[in-house]
């Protein structure tokens, strides 16, 4: 028996740019986590500077922050998401669930195959 | 003004390997309108080799073939579109204008940014 499945992927370009993805949404979640860049960064097995160029695209590019460092405290600082960061994080996860109901809606499509 | 938008791509798996796509829909709909590979091939600024590759994956891996040899006649030869690929086709772009749809509905997301 086949293995048949329709896949998919959603992003979002902001002057023709990649802005947010499958990958920053993952990363925001994990700097929500554990509370750092660093920490999200070796989650998910990426560098540092690769995790840190994304979140200042980010921070850059969007009209408001996506995330903001904390300095000093018991943990000597760290890094948390912004309320915009959450909002477009949970409205792409909410697209994207959107998105995949019309996918299952569409599957005997893949009975053509 | 920042120019804002949501992308998306869709396609279909069959046992981990990528069965069919934009791409590939884009090449059938060539072969439909050169009547040939290498005229398709030619249009997408493709490798014959590439082309054929693809049909081949798409014949062998799907249950009926998609794109069948006409041999002689006038043009000696070329290819042709089988109904399951016609279906494929048409089943594949009316899912992605749906998913469209989904997105454009949810494009005051892009407000967040």
């Amino acid at each position: 028996m086949k293995k048949k499945e329709i896949g998919i992927r959603c992003w979002i370009d902001v002057n023709g740019a990649r802005f947010f993805g499958p990958g920053r949404a993952e990363l925001l979640q994990h700097i929500d986590e554990e509370g750092s860049i660093s920490g999200a960064a070796k989650k998910m097995g990426m560098s540092y500077k690769k995790a840190w160029d994304m979140v200042d695209h980010m921070n850059t590019t969007s009209k408001k922050p996506f995330v903001i460092s904390k300095k000093g405290g018991e943990k000597g600082g760290g890094a948390e998401l912004t309320e915009t960061a959450r909002q477009v994080v949970q409205r792409y996860h909410q697209l994207t669930d959107k998105l995949y109901t019309v996918i299952k809606k569409d599957a005997d499509l893949l009975k053509l195959i």
